[in-house]
């Protein structure tokens, strides 16, 4: 008998049908002879409608936040309850449970909290009485019983987070991908599902373009060790496993491509390469809200220098704008340049730790496909360029090729 | 400065408009330099979008009475959220809370659980810190920390218990009817509204038709002794009172005339005048889920006698069917006969035990006007009636007039 916790998302409890599917699935798994824990996301719409409401009786003020977690988590409590109920209807033994009833305890910064702790007496008593638990993800509650939810991505990071405080053998992450693949498949159609791949790569994929989970509860499961798959709840394929990097893992040098399109590149030609411009311009950029992802500084050779960053097409503008009252502190020939239309192709692997050369490789291959690179990032394990955004499908089968993704 | 529970309805926060309207009000309350807590109910429609969603995951199996809980308390749980946000929004200081955190602990009954205990320091506290206080209707929670709803009114019944746990000054219960009246306006259009009532009187009022609460809650009012408001969340007019009899109370005969429209009679004629009889007939008609309402048999003159009642129009073939099986064993010559069109016309007041003759006098006025009477039923302070239906709007507004309830 294994311990098992199953995680559906909000499309896979979307409808009356889809939640009798999923309590069917969970129904199969208990009756293979394991102990299950379901974590069940809001149904998809619910969560959009609970926030259209809130803003109809705030107007122009912002929901109180603590109040926001008291509405929205009746998204996630009215799946555990449905799904629960469907459950008993088909002669199961099920138990729903909010996240505060299974002892999920968070911090106080609400519609972001954090788990602080998870006393899993509740929910092992339950199992151990033949119970199916039915938890609601994304919720919490603070130490004082208030309301809590995790933000973004939080049904994920509660089954990994009471996968982790119940030490069961396995967490399914179901949503609606077969997994995670060395490519997107509308781009490359001979991209492969990949069977293994590291907290660290799938860190890296998920950061450069590849949405499957939020970085946040992959880098949990890191932390707390916890191995997961991602599967689909609309097949029986098996997934992608998400686990430790083992030895054979680095054998392979390249796990997958990730593409991000729709990237502008900001250029600020001619800075004085001096202490502090760095921090000029970031700081500029960041309290004008804007995200910045990659940033490439070239070696200084007279003193003046050119720094590019990248950045959301859509807050190219913002980005712009920030700048603008700082121009004539950076250097007395400093000048802005913006273009949009731009893409970021990322390779990704362990194996690069132990194989030099994937750069070159990449670039060599990248050129003999008449791809012209505009910027270069490396990190330990990944390389990342960006280029023209009409060339990114076929900058991204040329690098699929040449590393071989497709095949095993 | 008074301490006041304010309890809004459905209907009274059925859109995000009126939500709106509704914190406007519990906000004034605040600003005249009170204490207030608000109970609030679900957003009208919402309670059945949920048993519907239940209904249609548990197919043809019954929803696990536990998991409807679950499900349910989200309605309030939604409105709670919302209207704290939008008080907060107005610049007010609110704080919603379950019923869980408000403290209100309840037996294991689930969807009809009865309220055990109520904790009230925390809601004293957040008063203390000039917080309004919006508290989920309808909910509670087991000593195991299970969610428990209290069934039907079971929001008024939150708001009077609430009240009588904090010892409030006063209980108001927002409605979309200006408060109790002499008769149903709609029938008898010079009725009057009450100002004050007893807790008797409004009970016998609710169980004779006069569906302004459920008759639960007035128990528990008076149980408890908390005084309360039934009034309008549609305008500033006052309500009706509902509070311990006063001796003042007394010198009006009557208060108020009741009407039941869509009743049957059965009438069981040539049964046996023997112990057990009543028993057989009411335990077959009980076995088959049909509420018994009034009940008269004549005094037996040889041994047999006629035995009639009334239930819901809906109910009558059901009555029937259930009778059947046992006629035999009533007498030789027993007989069934049903009716429906049937109406029920009630007329009560506390005044009626000081006061004799209220049968003879009502008597006198509904045959003058016409209206021929069927059945005959007294309580110390009710003399019911049963009328033809097509006669009910007429004997209704002879009643009014005869016991001149039209005037102050």
């Amino acid at each position: 008998m294994s311990l098992i916790v199953q995680k559906y998302g909000g499309t896979s409890v979307g409808t009356p049908e889809r939640i009798v599917n999923v309590a069917r699935r969970i129904l199969a798994t208990k009756e293979a002879g394991n102990k299950v824990v379901a974590v069940v996301s809001a149904m998809s719409g619910v969560t959009n409608n609970l926030i259209k409401l809130a803003n109809e009786v705030t107007g122009d003020a912002d929901p109180t936040e603590r109040e926001m977690d008291v509405l929205l988590s009746t998204g996630e409590q009215t799946t555990i309850a449905l799904t629960a109920m469907a459950l008993n209807a088909m002669g199961a033994k099920a138990v729903s449970l909010t996240g505060a009833q299974a002892g999920i305890k968070t911090d106080g910064v609400h519609t972001r909290a954090r788990i602080s702790n998870i006393s899993p007496e509740g929910v092992h008593e339950l199992l151990d009485d033949d119970n199916i638990v039915i938890l609601a993800g994304f919720q919490g509650e603070t130490l004082g019983g208030e309301i809590t939810t995790l933000g973004r991505g939080g049904s994920d990071l509660t089954a990994i987070a009471m996968a982790a405080a119940i030490d069961a053998d396995l967490c399914q992450i179901f949503t609606d991908v077969d997994g995670v693949y060395t490519c997107d498949p509308r781009v490359v159609p001979d991209a492969r599902k990949i069977d293994e791949i590291s907290y660290d790569e799938m860190l890296e994929m998920a950061s450069s373009g590849t949405k499957v989970m939020q970085s946040r509860s992959v880098e949990f499961a890191k932390k707390f060790g916890v191995t997961f798959e991602v599967r689909s709840s609309l097949n029986d394929n098996p997934g992608t496993i998400v686990k430790e990097e083992t030895m054979s893992m680095e054998s392979v040098v390249i796990r997958g491509v990730s593409l991000e399109r729709a990237q502008a590149k900001v250029t600020i030609s001619a800075v004085s390469d001096t202490p502090g411009t760095a921090s000029m311009i970031f700081g500029a950029v960041s309290d004008a809200n804007v995200i910045v992802d990659m940033i490439v500084q070239n070696v200084s050779k007279t003193g003046i220098t050119d720094i590019s960053f990248t950045v959301n097409e859509a807050d190219v503008g913002k980005a712009e704008e920030a700048l603008k009252p700082v121009l004539a502190q950076l250097g007395e020939e400093a000048t802005i340049e913006a273009q949009d239309g731009i893409a970021k192709l990322s390779v990704v692997g362990i194996g690069m730790r132990s194989h030099s050369g994937v750069a070159a490789e990449m670039f060599k291959a990248l050129s003999e496909g008449g791809v012209n690179i505009e910027m270069i990032s490396t990190s330990e394990i990944k390389v990342t360029v960006t280029v023209s955004e009409d060339q990114i499908d076929k900058a991204a089968q040329v690098m699929h090729d040449a590393f071989g993704l497709a095949e095993a």
